[in-house]
C-alpha cells in the first residue's frame, strides 16, 4: 500500500493494527545518498573497529534523507499454514509545516539519485506528497511553543504582537512610496465597515507592504475587524479583512490555535509509525540494516549519540528486537549454502533446495507484489522479500529438529542467536555489530600500522614488505595504511628492519590502538561528555512529549545483559564474545592469502589491479554493487567486497558443543573450520 | 523549448545559433535551496559590506544545485519592429558518467523543494533526464586521464591491469567458497573456444566474483578472448566473454577509448551553453541575478574564489556584460514608477502606462509562453519575462530623448549605466555590487556595533538606546548587532555613556571595521593567498581544455577600467563611485525613521513586532516573498525587506548634470531628493 501525505491520516489505523497483529515486521529504507565523504572505501576500512565504523557512518551518512520507508507486516495464519502480509510503502519528506518548524536540509548524492532514477523511483511523489516527520526534540519544542501561545491567549495577554517592543513606539512609519498604497487600503477597510460585505480581499503585495498594512490597521481599527493572511495554492499571499465583533475575534483566535495544534499533530507525521513499531516490541527484520536503523533513529527519534555504546542503548529502546538477514545468511548453516548474500540473490536462492519457498498471502485490500517481476529498490518490495528470506531461513532451521518442523515462528529460540547482531560490511574479522553486548575483539596481532609520504602507492607497500610474503593492504588515508602480514611471527622482524627508516614508520596494531585511546582520553578531558549533557537532558527531561520511548527504563534494560549473563550455558551465545579464550583466533593464512587480490586505495586503484578491462559499463554505481542489498548501500563500492568479511570470519567455538548430525553441508572438501552454527539438543 | 539529456545533443546547434544571432540574452536559474545557514536573515545583514555578503553567499548558498537554467534569446527584427525570441528551459543534473567522474553531492532545502513542488516543478525530469556538466578543472582532469590511457594503448603498454603490482604476484587466490563458481566459468569459457558461438554471457554475480573472473580468465586465456562487463538498463551487471583474435582485441580496446572520449564530451554537457554565452559577449539580463551568476560560475566554470575582487574578475570573464532588471527597476527614473520590484509584479507594471508592452514574437518551432497564464518559477519563463521587463524599461528611456525613440537597442549608451551592477538584497545603503569597479562605501558613521550577553533581545537594545530616539537594529548573531542611530551626533554621547558598562560593549562602525581588517591581516599572514596558489594554477596551467575562457587575458581587461577611467566625463558613471565627494551621503533621517518598523533578529521576531496576527498561512515560504523575483531567492525572508534598501539609497549627483525636461515623474509631493537618473544631452 502506497502511503503519502494525501492518504496518510486515513491509513494510520490500518498501519497500527497491522503492526499490532503481526508476528514480525520487515523494514527497508531508501536514501538520497550513502556517503558524503571523499569515497566509500575510505568510509569502510577492512580493519575498522566497530566504534570507528559507527563514527564514520554517523559523520558521513546521516545528512542524507531517508525518503522511502518500506514496512511489511507478517502474521502467521495457523489454519492456512501461511503468512498473511501487509506491505506499506511510505514516501517521506520533511515539508516544513509552518514558519517556526524546522527547515531541514539534506544532501543528495548524484550517483544514488541517478541509481534510484534508473530504477523508476518517483521523486515527484516524494517531494510533492511525502509525509512529514519530527523527531522527539522538535516535537517537544513545538508543543511548548503552542502551549505558550495558548496560555497567553487564555490569560488575555493577546497575541504576541501586542506585547512586542515596537508596539509602544507609536504609529508605524510608512515610507513615502508606500503611502498611496496604504491610504487606499485604509479607505477600502473604512468602506467595508460601512457596507454589507463581510470580508475584503486585498490584492497580493510584498511582505513589507503586508507588514505595513497590519501595523496600520491594528492602530486605526483596534476593534471590529480581523486581519489575516491567506495563501493561495500557488503560494501567493494576500490579506483578508473581515468584519467581526469582539467575541468573534476571540473565537477566531481560538480556532487558529486549534488549527495550529492539529497542524502540529500532522507534522509529527511518519514518526508515529516508528513510535508504533517501537511500542510493539515486535521482531524487526531487515537486510544489511545498520544504515536503516541508524537513519530511522536519527530522523524520527533523536540525533545519533556520539558514542557507540549510547547508540546501542537507544537502538534497543527504539527497536528492541532486530534481525539482519544478511548477517543470518552469512552465518552457518546458511553461509555454505548461499554464496551471494545480496538481497536479490538471497531471495532467489532461498526459494530453492534445500530451502522451501515460503507460503504467503497478501491481505485483502493490499496490492500484491510479484517476485517474478522484480521491483527491487522500492522500499516496500524490499521489505517484503526481506521477510520472505527470513521465513525461508528460519524454517530451514526447523529441519534440524527431531522431529523436524516446517514452520518456525518468529519467537522461536532457534532464531535468538541472530537477534540484535547487525551485519558490518567489509570488516575482515568482525562480522557484526552486537547491539546487546560487547563487540568481538579480534587480536589483529599480524597487522601493522604504516605511515609514509603521500606519494606512496600500493606498489610501494608491496615493495617494502616484499620479504614477508603475501600482504593485505587496507588504506586509511593518503599517508597511512594497515598492512596485514601472513604470519604473526614476522611482525617483530618487520618492526626491527624498519627501526632506522626515515621516510616511513611502522607500529604494531596494539601500539596504534593505544595511541588512539590516549588521543581520545586527552580530548575527553576538555570536551564535555555527550551522554551527560546534550542528549539525555534536552531529549528526555521534558514530559510534554505525547509519545515517550521510556529511554531511562530501557537504559537499564540495555545495560543489564552483562557479560556474565551471556557467557553462561545459554545455547550458542558464548562463542561470540571477547575474552573467552580462543574465540578471537583469526585464520590469518586465509586472510593473507587474498593479499594480492584485495587492495583498497580507491575503487579505481582496485580496478587497475583486478579488472581494468572491466570498464565498459559507464555507470557510476560501484563495481561490486550488482543490484545491491535491496538498498543503495555503501556495500556497493567496496574494494574489499563484503565476501571478504565473511570468508575471513571463522572462529573456534570453545563452549561444550555437540555437533548436530545434519549441521554441516560442506561444499568445499578438505577444509576443516569449525562451523559457527551448532545445534544444541535444547529443542 | 525544453532541453533534457535526451534531446540535448540535437538542440545544441539551435542554442548556439540563437545565442549568436541575439541582441541580448535573458537568463534565470532555479536552485535546490537558498541558504544552508541557520536562517536567511543572518545571511543578509542590512549593514553587510559587499565583501561580507559575497563571503556569506559563497559559504552558505553554493552547495545547492542549480537544476533548471532558463535562457531566452532576443533578436530585434527591424522590419517587423519586434523582438523574435527563442526560449530554452534546460534541466540540469550532475549524472556521473563513469566510475572516475566526480560523484557530486548537493544540498536540498526542504522549504525550497516544497516551494518548487507547489509550483509544479518536475523533479523526475531533473533527476532522470537532467543534462550533466563539468567545470573546467574537472574537464581538464578527465581529458588528461583519457589521454594517458590512449598513450598507454598506443605504446603497447596495454591497459593498466597488465602493469598493476598484483600482476606479478602469481595466480589470484580464489577463496574456497568461490572455487566451484570460478571452475564453472572456466569450463564454460573453454567450451566457448571450442564451439561455434561467438559470445558467452555469464550470469550476474557480485563485484568480487567478477573480479575473480577477470583475474582467472586473464591468466588462463591470455589470448583469444575479450572479457567485458555489460550493464543492463536496470543496472544489473554481467560479464560477456567474446572470442577474438589479437587484432580484434586491439580494435575493441580502441573502440572503447573512442567511446570514452565521446562520453567525456557528453559529460561536459550543459557547460557548453555557458561557454557559448561567454564567448558571445552578449548582454546577459537577469532579475536579482547575483545568485544566478554565482551559481553559474561555480557549477559550470570554477569553484568561486575566496576574494570578492577575484570573483568580479572571473565574472567579467564569463559574463562580460550583465544587467540586473531588479537593480534597474529600483533606480530612477523607474524607482518612482515601480513600487514592487518582484519579477511578477514588475512584469505586470512594465506593461502599463507609462511603459509600453514590448512587441515580441516567438520564433518558429518554439513553444510560446503566455504571460496571462503565469508559469512563474519555470526558469525559461522567468528568463522570458525578465527580458520583457528589460525591453519595456529600456524603451521607456527612449522617451526622454529629443526626438523620442520607441525602440532602444541593447547596445544603446542609454543602458550602459546599468551594466554590471548586480542588485544587493537588503543592504540598507549599498544597492548593488559593482562588478567592474570599486563598490560604494557608505560612511555609516551613525552606526554602532554592540556586543552583549546572548540572553538579550531586541527589546533590551531598544531599552538601552531609549534616550536616542528611533533606532534600527540589525542583528549579526546571538551576541552582537548593529544599531543605527537617527542622528550621527548622538554617536559620541552613546559611546560616552557606555564607557563603564560591564554587560555590553559599544564600538563605532569605524572601530568595528578596523578590528575586522586587523583580524583579516593576521589571518592572511598565515594562510596562503588563494589567488596565487589554489586557483590560477590548477585551473589554468593546463592547455588541454578544449574551451578556454582566457582568464589571464581577461584578468588584464577586468583590471584595466580603473577608477581614473571611470571618473571621467563618461555620462553618468561618475556618481556611483566612492571618494567622489557627496556621493556617499545617506539620508540618515529616512533610514532611522523606519527604525521602529524594521528589526531583524529572526523572521519570527519580526513577525512578533509587525504582524503577529499574520500567521494564518501555514506555508514556510518566508513572509515577504510574495511570489518572489522569479526565483526562490533569499529575498523572501527578509525582515528588513528589499524595499528598505532602495528607499534609503539616494545620493546626490556631483557631475555636470543638466536635468532633462521630463525626467522626474514624482509621485510624492514635497520630497526633494536628487534623482539618480539624469539624462545628459549626449544622445
Amino acid at each position: 500500500m502506497e502511503v503519502t501525505r494525501r492518504n496518510y491520516k486515513d491509513c494510520l489505523n490500518t498501519v497500527y493494527s497491522a503492526i499490532e497483529e503481526a508476528d514480525f515486521l520487515a523494514i527497508d529504507g531508501e536514501f538520497s545518498g550513502i556517503s558524503d565523504g571523499p569515497n566509500v572505501s575510505a568510509l569502510t576500512n577492512g580493519l575498522d573497529t566497530p566504534e570507528e565504523r559507527y563514527t564514520k557512518l554517523k559523520k558521513h551518512s546521516m545528512n542524507f534523507l531517508l525518503f522511502q520507508f518500506g514496512l511489511c507486516t507478517f502474521k502467521y495464519d495457523q489454519k492456512k499454514s501461511k503468512y498473511i502480509i501487509k506491505p506499506f510503502n511510505f514516501y517521506i519528506f520533511p515539508k516544513p509545516f509552518s514558519r517556526t518548524s524546522p527547515d531541514k536540509k539534506f544532501i543528495c548524492q548524484s550517483s544514488s539519485i541517478d541509481f534510484l532514477a534508473s530504477q523508476g523511483f518517483d521523486f515527484n511523489k516524494v517531494f510533492c506528497h511525502g509525509i512529514p516527520y519530527l523527531n522527539q526534540e522538535e516535537e517537544t519544542q513545538l508543543r511548548e511553543q503552542t502551549e505558550e501561545r495558548r496560555n497567553q491567549l487564555a490569560n488575555g495577554v493577546g497575541t504576541p504582537s501586542y506585547i512586542s517592543p515596537s508596539a509602544s513606539k507609536g504609529p508605524a512609519h510608512v515610507p513615502d512610496e508606500h503611502k498611496d498604497f496604504i491610504n487606499k487600503v485604509i479607505e477600502k477597510v473604512g468602506a467595508l465597515l460601512n457596507d454589507s460585505e463581510k470580508t475584503l480581499d486585498l490584492e497580493p503585495c510584498t511582505g513589507f507592504q503586508r507588514k505595513l498594512i497590519y501595523q496600520t490597521l491594528n492602530r486605526m481599527f483596534p476593534k471590529g475587524i480581523h486581519v489575516e493572511t491567506v495563501e493561495t495554492e500557488k503560494k501567493e499571499r494576500f490579506i483578508q479583512v473581515s468584519k467581526v465583533d469582539d467575541e468573534e475575534r476571540k473565537r477566531r483566535e481560538q480556532q487558529k490555535l486549534e488549527r495550529q495544534q492539529e497542524e502540529l499533530n500532522d507534522a509529527v507525521g511518519f514518526s508515529r509509525v516508528i513510535h508504533a513499531i517501537s511500542k510493539s516490541s515486535k521482531l524487526v527484520v531487515g537486510h544489511n540494516m545498520l544504515l536503516d536503523v541508524m537513519h530511522s533513529i536519527h530522523q524520527f527519534y533523536c540525533p545519533l549519540p556520539e558514542d557507540l555504546q549510547d547508540f546501542k542503548e537507544v537502538t534497543m529502546c527504539v527497536f528492541p528486537r532486530l534481525l539482519d538477514t544478511k548477517l543470518m545468511a552469512s552465518t552457518q548453516p546458511f553461509k555454505d549454502l548461499i554464496t551471494n548474500t545480496s538481497l536479490a540473490e538471497l531471495e532467489k536462492q532461498s526459494k530453492e533446495t534445500p530451502f522451501k519457498s515460503p507460503q504467503v498471502e497478501t491481505a485483502e485490500g493490499f496490492p500484491s507484489y510479484d517476485t517474478a517481476q522484480e521491483q527491487l529498490h522500492e522500499a516496500g518490495y524490499d521489505a517484503y522479500i526481506t521477510g520472505l528470506c527470513f521465513i525461508s531461513m528460519a524454517n530451514y532451521l526447523g529441519s534440524f529438529l527431531t522431529p523436524p518442523k516446517s514452520h518456525i515462528p518468529a519467537r522461536s529460540k532457534l532464531i535468538e542467536p541472530f537477534f540484535n547482531k547487525l551485519f558490518l560490511m567489509r570488516i575482515i574479522d568482525i562480522p557484526y555489530l552486537n547491539i546487546t553486548g560487547p563487540d568481538l575483539q579480534p587480536k589483529r596481532d599480524h597487522v601493522l600500522y604504516v605511515t609514509f609520504p603521500k606519494e606512496w602507492k600500493t606498489s610501494d607497500l608491496y615493495q617494502l614488505f616484499s620479504a614477508f610474503g603475501n600482504i593485505h593492504v587496507s588504506w586509511i588515508d593518503d599517508t597511512s595504511a594497515f598492512v596485514s602480514l601472513s604470519q604473526t611471527d614476522q611482525v617483530q622482524i618487520a618492526m626491527n628492519t624498519s627501526r632506522y627508516a626515515e621516510s616511513y614508520k611502522i607500529q604494531t596494531y596494539a601500539e596504534y590502538v593505544q595511541g588512539k585511546q590516549q588521543e581520545k582520553e586527552k580530548l575527553s578531558q576538555t570536551v564535555k561528555s555527550w551522554g551527560e549533557d546534550s542528549w539525555v537532558k534536552p531529549h528526555y527531561s521534558s514530559s510534554n512529549t505525547s509519545v515517550g520511548f521510556g529511554y531511562l527504563r530501557t537504559r537499564k534494560r540495555a545495560i543489564s545483559p552483562a557479560q556474565g549473563d551471556l557467557d553462561t550455558d545459554k545455547g550458542w551465545s558464548h562463542y561470540s564474545y571477547p575474552n573467552s579464550e580462543g574465540s578471537k583466533k583469526i585464520k590469518t593464512d586465509e586472510i593473507s592469502a587474498q593479499a594480492d587480490a584485495v587492495e583498497s586505495k580507491t575503487s579505481e586503484g582496485w580496478l587497475k589491479m583486478g579488472g581494468a578491462s572491466d570498464s565498459a559499463g559507464s555507470s557510476p554505481v560501484p563495481e561490486d554493487d550488482d543490484g545491491g542489498d535491496g538498498k543503495n548501500s555503501p556495500e556497493g563500492s567496496s574494494p574489499a567486497g563484503h565476501d571478504v568479511g565473511t570468508v575471513a570470519w571463522q572462529q573456534a567455538s570453545t563452549g561444550p558443543i555437540r555437533k548436530g548430525q545434519k549441521t554441516k553441508k560442506k561444499k568445499n572438501q578438505g577444509e576443516s573450520t569449525t562451523s559457527l552454527f551448532e545445534v544444541p539438543e535444547v529443542w
